[in-house]
């Protein structure tokens, strides 16, 4: 957590969040009101903190990992511009250590060179352009982070990325997994592109396909910018 | 900066770090030995700081932005890697915030959906790769994140750039561009595909380019990901 988002958190009357990432911050909460939620009803909790908002009071929105990247940032927004100008509740967004950002350094050093960021939730993004974004990753060596790899529901895909990715690069092109980054159950397991998949992978997984110059070297998974050593 | 990070510092012996950001954290200084160096000496820098944990210090290497993302974190397990492994130094990289969810999230949330994160500087990379990318970037309808989008000697990619994302995007897609993202002289504008090269565009500056969904509302750029509300 950074210092201003502690900050933005002590100045906030209330706090609206998933009842998960709240209890994470339980320690901060003492005399403040809580709205906590499940998963899932992302646009009901957003709603609600808006209208807090409407009512006068300083509210903050928790997110894991950044609220800026796959977050409730733009959800904010978009429920704000609802209102007219003149009485929208001011926001800011205050940026946090994403999860890929948190997983990458676990790992060693993957996104030392130009990466992509592809979330496989088919929730509210049609298959085909997901697998479209793979594509063109793959075929750009780009290092590949993905976000909700695969859940109870859906399985295949991550096996798709595979097969999409093998087509680019070498078998043996390092893949990181971590779960749970900066978690107590933190958990990183460094594969190769071949047999990635047969790793644990769920919804708490974050997955980096190195890109073709990535390599492992004492445990640590790197991408070589270029310099001369 | 994190809490994490302050800890860090804290418990350094020796920080070590480019001139301009030893100065930003001056005042965490007071009774450590600093090892500064001026831009274009990272491998200098890092060698240093190497040199000093195998003399059994406790070493802080400091970066502005996140230190896995194009920053020290590969450099330092690279040189730590090339002394044999029960002799080697421990290294922990501690994640920041990235220049791109820190420009982000002051342009509004343009990354609530898959983006691309691609530096222009061709120093270390051939020209035609980084092409490569933001063609399959663009092509992919990713967000577009720039790094080291234009510099006093180079100023002709951030139009190709443009002419490339221009091929698959409108004319009217935000792109914003960021300078000195969370410093003092922070200053943010958002423009269009077809007009933003004629902005201000310097080495301090991070651009992103919205996809085919982004919109501008209330002066904010926002990606949307989809929900219905």
């Amino acid at each position: 957590m950074t210092l201003r988002a502690r900050h933005a958190i002590e100045c906030a009357e209330v706090i609206v969040g998933y009842d998960t990432y709240l209890e994470l911050i339980r320690d901060l909460l003492p005399g403040k009101t809580t709205i906590g939620t499940g998963m899932m009803q992302e646009v009901d909790r957003c709603q609600a903190a808006v209208e807090q908002a409407m009512d006068g009071k300083q509210v903050a929105v928790i997110s894991s990992g950044d609220p800026g990247v796959y977050g409730m940032a733009g959800l904010v927004l978009e429920l704000v511009a609802k209102y007219p100008l003149p009485v929208q509740p001011e926001v800011s967004v205050v940026p946090g250590i994403s999860a890929v950002g948190a997983a990458a350094s676990i790992l060693g050093a993957p996104l030392m060179h130009d990466f992509a960021v592809i979330s496989l939730s088919d929730l509210l993004t049609p298959w085909e352009v997901i697998q479209k974004r793979v594509e063109m990753a793959a075929a750009g060596d780009f290092v590949i982070a993905i976000y909700n790899p695969k859940s109870t529901r859906r399985t295949t895909q991550i096996e798709t990325v595979r097969e999409i990715v093998l087509q680019h690069r070498g078998a043996e092109t390092p893949v990181g997994i971590v779960q749970h980054a900066s978690r107590p159950k933190e958990k990183m397991t460094i594969s190769t592109l071949d047999k990635f998949t047969s790793e644990h992978i769920d919804m708490f997984s974050l997955v980096i396909i190195g890109n073709s110059q990535t390599y492992v070297v004492d445990g640590k998974m790197v991408t070589p910018r270029g310099y001369q050593l």
